[in-house]
């Protein structure tokens, strides 16, 4: 029932002839891009499939055939600006994991739209049983990768081969979900050392 | 222009010359007894301002004057489980700390309305900012209740008097927030007791 799409004028013949059959990189960067521009100028409140559509001179179906909920588009849209980023790698466990807060995190949701875009769909994901999958699995994911940089810190004899680096990723990571949630980035970003130096130290002086 | 509400049969007749003029404690446990029954029957879904009055048949300018917000009126059927609750004081911090992610946190949100609830509340803080504003002010007075559990280590001589008892906390809070938002509640339960000793002893084996 649909027709193909025009995605974008700028778009060539073999990309248009191949879409809807499978995901064509030209057409879904033109999808993500117009997807980015509905939310650079009307928010998170104007953003939705239909805008993205008329946006990028696309059909609503090839959209949702891509991407099956407003979630996974929002959520692909801050991927690409969160893997635009290189990931620390200083030769210290405990450099990296101050950059990886301050920067990755905190820093990068700080006053940008990636915070309000990623606010945006962990609020989606609390009632949207279909956005939880995604986060839950884009969470999974991240903690996964971002556990390599405690895998460097064995290889280096930081810490035992036994370390359990996705507990400490998760618990940097939970903390500054807290902090994005709680609207309260710049405090956060002024204790960054002291969170990691507890992660990775515990408390100075404690004895059970 | 609002006539006054009748607030339920139960209220004598003193309660209900007050209604209006300032809080009045029966009539306030009234409209939360309807706002708790409103969830348990409907869920979140169906959970509005009017709905509440209704059940508790007052009027909704009555309940808009004492919460002016939905959401403040969940976070306070919320509070009411919460506060029900006695809090962890076993003269260990460690085991302390245990109960109060085990016990105060995840398990409270496990499986229940609790939960549903508060992630109901922490996704509207994103989106709406006034939503935002009582969740906030909700946490800090939150960590600095929880933070009594460090002040009663410094006391007992577990850890130093410059011990930041707030931090501890948060990170605890932070890490529970995560699995709850994440809807991961029961594997989270499981790791207890290793995410404290790593909060408060730090990663095993670590050296700079």
């Amino acid at each position: 029932m649909s027709t193909e799409p025009d995605i974008s004028a700028d778009n060539d013949e073999i990309a248009r002839r191949s879409i809807g059959a499978r995901r064509n990189p030209a057409s879904q960067e033109a999808i993500l891009d117009a997807a980015q521009a509905v939310m650079q100028e009307g928010g998170i409140a104007g953003f939705s499939i239909e805008a993205v559509a008329r946006r990028a001179r696309a059909g609503k179906p090839t959209i949702y055939r891509w991407w099956p909920h407003r979630t996974a588009l929002m959520l692909d849209v801050y991927k690409r600006f969160k893997n635009a980023r290189s990931f620390p790698d200083s030769g210290s466990l405990r450099s990296d994991l101050i950059s990886f807060l301050e920067d990755h995190l905190l820093g990068f949701w700080q006053g940008s739209l990636c915070g309000t875009v990623y606010r945006a769909v962990v609020a989606e994901a609390q009632t949207d049983p279909e956005a939880a999958k995604v986060l839950k699995a884009y969470q999974a994911e991240r903690l996964a990768y971002s556990a390599q940089m405690v895998d460097r810190a064995k290889a280096r004899g930081e810490v035992p081969a036994a370390t359990d680096g996705e507990l400490i990723v998760d618990l940097v990571v939970s903390y500054a979900w807290h902090q994005l949630l709680l609207g309260q980035i710049d405090d956060a970003i002024a204790r960054v050392p002291t969170v990691i130096d507890t992660i990775l130290g515990g408390v100075r002086g404690y004895r059970e």
